[in-house]
């Protein structure tokens, strides 16, 4: 029997606002960093990696909470675990004074979802399959048992979701066979950080297309007059026939958005993402009412704090791309839940994707959505940022714009060795030596 | 000058669980705590305090969060602080680094509302006179200045704001003399915990209506036929004339949380509180549909993450008393634009209190919205619990089922000394001598 014996935690965290990458309006100086764990056994060989993303200061405020709910672990038989993985994962959202201080939100639930991911890595390495191949083939009644459905009755009931997983089963093969060949597709943000220059832009614009990619965007949402010229630049880099997004990383009021959305909207646009405040489900409505009539569609969920909002989203019919967040959503547990609801209300699922890890988690994810929940890739794009993957012992594969099926067993959450010792933070080497370096 | 030379924090926890104070069908075993910090300054007289408020394990999480913001504060000048206290908390709300584990929920904001507790309470001390007091004799424009309206203009802009409080102006010193006088009508929540046995729910349901409470609250949502026992028990022992309200602590699912609350309507019911998440809008909108018909009003916000989804609940007429949180909310910064939006919406605020300390700030809040916004205690009723004012410097007052008017300078958020020495986790003098009983 192998039995979890300890927990190693890693503060982990890369300079990237030095470069402005992952700039936005909303998030000027972003520190991409993980709250990263690491589950051991008392197999050496086995073992599970999972993390929380952040941006930087807070992490350790992650770290701690992941502390608080994974030294539950230690002492438990790893095949129990594995084998029900509904049950910690209920036994994490039991204990009610820890939800307190949520509930379902904030710090504790990044925390469970790193937990959770680390568990569903561990289940997956146990297996020896990638996570997307052991959720695809397990029993929908077995899955269904694993999700997290509370308060969401009123749109998905348990057997509901085991109906719409059965139905799916007979395509499975086909759609492997599919992925296999043409992965799924992603687009780049790349170009479109806002401290970027309009050189780097047009030149990164460019070279995405070349890349195979279909799909461009573009953060804005500061300054008005910078938007417009942006956005003509893209545009004219990309040519008519590439999807052009903008993102506005919820800089607005809800009149605003519409307002600035409108003033863009010559450039030929598939969504405004983030437009405001992620909580606000009505405002969302309300936005999509005044873009969708200029064929622009709302995308939102990156901060989409649990499934309720999720839900909310789609009966307030406030979206038209859903953006699951792989790290803010409590791991698979809740995720397939929003994939299944979502496939309901047939909104497409779009999952945000970029700073540290998160790309390798979605590289799994929407392998999932295609073959057993929505089964369907049109209208589909997945967000891939080409950065930080080299810290990854299984990092994932993109080719001429679109995602490849994983094939290592796990959930490709692991971390290089390397990589945690050079970048811990504060005491890392590579941190320890930007010190000495601004000293000197 | 002051400056604030220093931060100090303590995790104070009691041991409420073994005696099932506070024990309700979603929070079984609650260890009322406070993430407490108090502002030092180089003048011995003048500091502030302040608190968030949770239920046992995690608050050293929040306390870590607390100890990222509040270390800002520390070298700046108190006067600037107090007399700009819109400042302070819009450079804490953008730090896009902690943003990003919220934003503006979960623990994050919890650690903002504690940090901007404890600076309020400073600078009602530095002006000497009650928060509500400093409040409501700020101008109208100088408070808006402090207010975060922000994602909020499509119900209050700033000008409406001011405008609001302008209006109530002439009326202050008469409500002030009334609430001298008469207080701010309250209920309690002591007779309901759902540990409690029959006998003592009878016996604390008429010592409630004895000590001059006009409405009882009791806690259901676990067994069914419980609830209809312990509702007939109460009804019977405080009559007719005495309003009956029940929290269901977000134990149900949308349609269930009707149904069950149909099934008990004969008990003359005046609302049903957290009937489901308290995150679902749309959800408190059916449950509202589903049992306004029955006289029965829906009651929510003790978990209401932030000013967003207060305005969701108002925009969606979701909502019958809005029970906001004086330690989930980011302080007065944005307690009061919930206060404004109710008003303009017509919808009394019933805020939520008990645990350690939310009565003492409460006791302020009723205050300022009825002399400054509102204007009228009907239909208002704040709660709250007869547990823990014992540890507080300046305790709440209540007296013939009403607050009384806070007197002395503060925020009454200050604990004393020898509470904090003996209630500290894990190592004060009460947890040691209770773990050393435990070990004998």
């Amino acid at each position: 029997m192998s039995v979890i014996t300890s927990v190693n935690l890693v503060d982990v965290r890369f300079p990237t606002s030095e470069n402005l990458d992952g700039s936005d309006a909303m998030n000027k100086d972003a520190d991409y960093s993980a709250a990263y764990l690491r589950l051991v056994t008392s197999d050496e060989s086995l073992y599970g990696c999972g993390f929380a993303f952040t941006i930087g200061r807070g992490n350790e405020v992650c770290l701690m909470a992941i502390k608080a709910l994974a030294s539950r672990l230690v002492g438990r038989d790893a095949a129990e675990l594995c084998e029900h993985p509904g049950r910690i994962y209920r036994e994490l959202a039991a204990d009610s004074q820890m939800r307190w201080l949520g509930p379902d939100k904030g710090v504790v639930h990044l925390a469970r979802a790193a937990v959770l991911n680390a568990v569903w890595d561990l289940a997956a390495r146990r297996a020896g399959v990638p996570l997307w191949q052991l959720l695809c083939d397990m029993e929908p009644a077995e899955l269904v048992d694993a999700l997290d459905l509370t308060y969401l009755s009123d749109v998905l009931t348990a057997e509901e979701a085991v109906g719409m997983l059965q139905d799916q089963r007979p395509h499975h093969a086909e759609r492997v066979k599919q992925l296999s060949r043409d992965g799924f597709p992603c687009y780049t943000t790349s170009p479109g950080w806002l401290g970027y220059s309009d050189e780097k832009l047009d030149r990164l614009c460019r070279e995405a297309v070349a890349g195979g990619y279909r799909h461009v965007k573009l953060k804005v949402g500061a300054d008005a007059a910078d938007d417009e010229r942006r956005l003509a630049i893209a545009r004219a880099a990309i040519g008519p026939d590439t999807h052009l997004m903008i993102d506005a990383n919820q800089m607005w009021e809800v009149p605003e958005a519409i307002e600035r959305v409108q003033a863009l909207r010559h450039h030929d646009l598939l969504w405004i993402e983030e437009p405001t405040s992620p909580d606000d489900v009505l405002g969302h409505r309300t936005i999509a009412d005044g873009v969708r009539p200029h064929g622009v569609g709302v995308a939102t969920g990156e901060h989409g704090m649990n499934r309720v909002l999720f839900k909310q989203l789609l009966q307030a019919d406030a979206v038209d791309f859903v953006q699951i967040d792989s790290c803010r959503l409590a791991s698979v547990n809740e995720i397939i839940p929003v994939l299944l609801a979502a496939s309901k209300f047939g909104k497409p699922v779009c999952p945000h994707a970029g700073g540290v890890g998160l790309c390798e988690l979605v590289s799994h994810l929407v392998m999932v959505d295609h073959i057993a929940v929505s089964g369907h890739v049109e209208g589909r794009v997945a967000e891939y940022v080409d950065h930080l993957h080299e810290h990854f012992a299984d990092p994932c594969v993109v080719r001429d714009g679109a995602y490849m099926l994983p094939t290592a067993p796990g959930y490709s959450a692991e971390m290089k060795p390397q990589s945690l010792a050079s970048w811990e933070w504060p005491d890392g080497a590579e941190w320890k030596r930007r010190r000495a370096g601004a000293s000197a």
